[in-house]
């Protein structure tokens, strides 16, 4: 599936029948951004929505190549961060689709990190029941994670992502060079996600990027290579099981400990961003197996190790200010969606490389775990 | 697909593949809500979104029945009218969803007319990416027309039903026994789309109609026929063409011009109802084809000779107050979603019960033909 050009650049096709699209991975294609779109989509307009970082930096580049192509745009620019994935800023987004007069064979254009690409394929998936959508991801944890598989959607004050759809991109452009300017402490959160798919059910890719991690922080051939690799696993996962009932809930490793995280802390970037709740969450993933007989403590270590050596926190005790009791931390883990009468649903594993779906977990479980976590000397 | 049960009451089995659905036509169904919902959903909750009107006279039986079938119950209950169709009380009703922590197996029911079908479908869409949805239409309207074939959706200050998704429900129940308390001039606008099945393309049920109207309004057999007609003219259109590329745009007819006076007349239901701006619209429909030399004039006054019978609006001249001019009108069916590169897409006729999809319609032949119109001592 996956396919070389000859400039270095990479393509994996997603095959999701008449959703089916792919993914562009290289250097420099927001200025090729016009060829790729306009080869693929008939509409002659685009509307760009980006947020204030992202939009300073690469908006003009885009909208002259989109130009060059012939494609009419428009763009929006919204303020940087979580709070932006909401309500009104969804209904201001639609809006300004449909004052720009947006057609269905037009193109929705998301240039931005996860907030941006999830808050613009919701709106490009409803204004007119669905027009053209293209994500160019520009965060790392975007470009490995959520510009693949579909899922879209707002944060409401009931929790993240609780109101969305599904919506598969026509395309994805991942421009890997614009990672240089986002921070450190981004490049990381994202990179949580990279090893993510290790842990799930590749010990090799995980031991490669133990070795190569550094290549990958500072750019070129390794990091296209784990972009692509991380691409292509979510790719599979979603092909196996584009709606989620199955298989796809993998891909929480780490994520129902670390959104109930992120509710703790208000979404508060400052205190934490979505990839380091991940990291943290993939680590208390990895104990809490170990806790329940499961896995051997010698692989949380070994996670652990790795997540500290590239920079990540990776205990509660790393993230500033206080946290909640644990039974408030539960109470966020069961209003998050991945709960079935009753009993949560956790990933959980048996080693590195060796992760699970176990639905039937007992919320008593989980909060004498926390419980002990938190009142330990270790927190 | 049509099935009878033993008490008259009708099925009408919808083949989607995984979105398949049946609808239940007949009279009682509120009553039998909870157990028809209860073998088919799994989920032991059930959320109901109704308006003011139908909530007071139907919400209490509709409860107790769901409750006897050990289905726990919750209700919002919204304004009466097409404002409620709007982002403000769609946040608003995903945020009573949440509130009661309606999982993804659990039901949201629509009980109302269109208004509430349309919100409370796009509700149940994107709360946790979709949760299950059952359709009880309230008024003719919502019974032959809005809650078959899944487009759900708002309006926006740019127009009608410009943001919204494709939602198939999972359960359709027509009482048809709850018209009996909608106000006759609802009743027509209703009738409208009930006379547009047979002017699509089957002029046998036009006939039947024109010969059996004063027993679908009076109720029982013929009522519960016409429905059941109607839906299946519906279903088999949506059967063929789920996401509106091609045939199911024939639904359209009568629905160019009767959003454009819709939109012209503020959305005041005080002046016009949407099934009102239909039976007008069929009518200029009948008329533009046969300038066209499409169709015999003929066929055009036999339409409006019938809608007139039954007590309906069929000219520009027949709503109160002041239309704007033509060009203003033209501008709104230019915002219609039915827009292809500048072309508009009307439903034409070659006759009653022959109509067919053109997309290729010049914005200057209709804005002539309604100048003339306007113009005429006739409007
Ligand atoms: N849809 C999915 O499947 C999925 C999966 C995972 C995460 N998510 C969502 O993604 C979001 C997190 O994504 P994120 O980490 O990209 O957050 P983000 O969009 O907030 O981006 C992080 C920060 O980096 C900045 N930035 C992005 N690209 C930059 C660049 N090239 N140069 C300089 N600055 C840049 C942004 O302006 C922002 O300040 C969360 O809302 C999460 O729920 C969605
Ligand atoms: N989704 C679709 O495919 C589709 C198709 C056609 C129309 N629509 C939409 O449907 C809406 C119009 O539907 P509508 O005409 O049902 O409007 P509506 O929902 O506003 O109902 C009309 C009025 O009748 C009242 N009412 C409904 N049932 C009643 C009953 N049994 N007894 C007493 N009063 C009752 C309502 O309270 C309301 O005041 C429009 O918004 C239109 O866009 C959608
Ligand atoms: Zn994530
Ligand atoms: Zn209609």
């Amino acid at each position: 599936m996956a396919d070389d050009r000859e400039n270095g650049e990479r393509v994996i096709h997603v095959p999701l029948g008449e959703r089916a699209y792919d993914i562009l991975i290289g250097e420099g294609l927001i200025a090729r951004a016009g060829g790729e779109i306009s080869t693929r989509i008939k509409g002659r307009k685009a509307a760009i929505i980006t947020d204030e970082h992202v939009g300073a930096l690469y908006l003009e580049p885009l909208m002259d190549s989109l130009q060059a192509d012939g494609i009419e745009t428009v763009s929006l620019s919204l303020p940087a961060g979580e709070k932006t994935k909401s309500f009104d800023h969804l209904q201001k987004v639609c809006d300004v689709l449909l004052e720009a007069r947006i057609e269905r064979n037009d193109t929705v254009i998301a240039l931005g990190g996860g907030v941006i690409g999830d808050l613009t394929g919701f709106a490009a998936g409803i204004v007119r029941r669905g027009v053209r959508f293209v994500q160019m991801p520009t965060s790392l944890l975007s470009q490995v994670d959520s510009s693949v598989g579909g899922k879209t959607g707002i944060n409401t004050r009931h929790g993240k992502n609780l109101v969305g759809i599904f919506n598969q991109p026509d395309l994805v452009l991942a421009d890997t060079g614009v990672l240089n300017s986002l921070s450190p402490r981004e490049f990381r959160a994202g990179y949580a996600e990279v090893a993510k798919y290790g842990l799930i059910d590749q010990p090799d890719f995980f031991a490669w990027l133990e070795k190569n991690w550094r290549e990958v922080f500072s750019g070129g051939a390794a990091r296209t290579e784990a972009i692509a690799r991380s691409c292509q696993a979510k790719a599979d996962v979603v092909v196996a099981d584009e709606r989620e009932n199955g298989r796809r809930a993998l891909l929480n490793l780490g994520h129902t400990f670390g959104h109930a995280l992120e509710a703790a802390t208000q979404y508060d970037s400052a205190r934490l961003v979505h990839g380091e709740g991940v990291a943290i969450g993939m680590v208390l993933a990895h104990e809490f197996s170990a806790r329940l007989n499961l896995a051997s403590p010698d692989d949380g270590k070994r996670v652990e190790a790795h997540l500290r050596a590239v920079g990540l926190p990776t205990r509660l005790s790393d993230i500033e200010g206080e946290l909640p009791p644990p039974h408030i931390l539960l109470d966020a883990m069961a209003q998050d969606k991945k709960v079935k009468a009753g009993k949560l649903t956790f990933i959980l594993t048996h080693g590195i490389g060796q992760s699970f779906v176990a639905d039937d977990v007992p919320p008593s479980e989980v909060l004498s775990f926390l419980t002990d976590k938190m009142a330990s000397a270790n927190i």
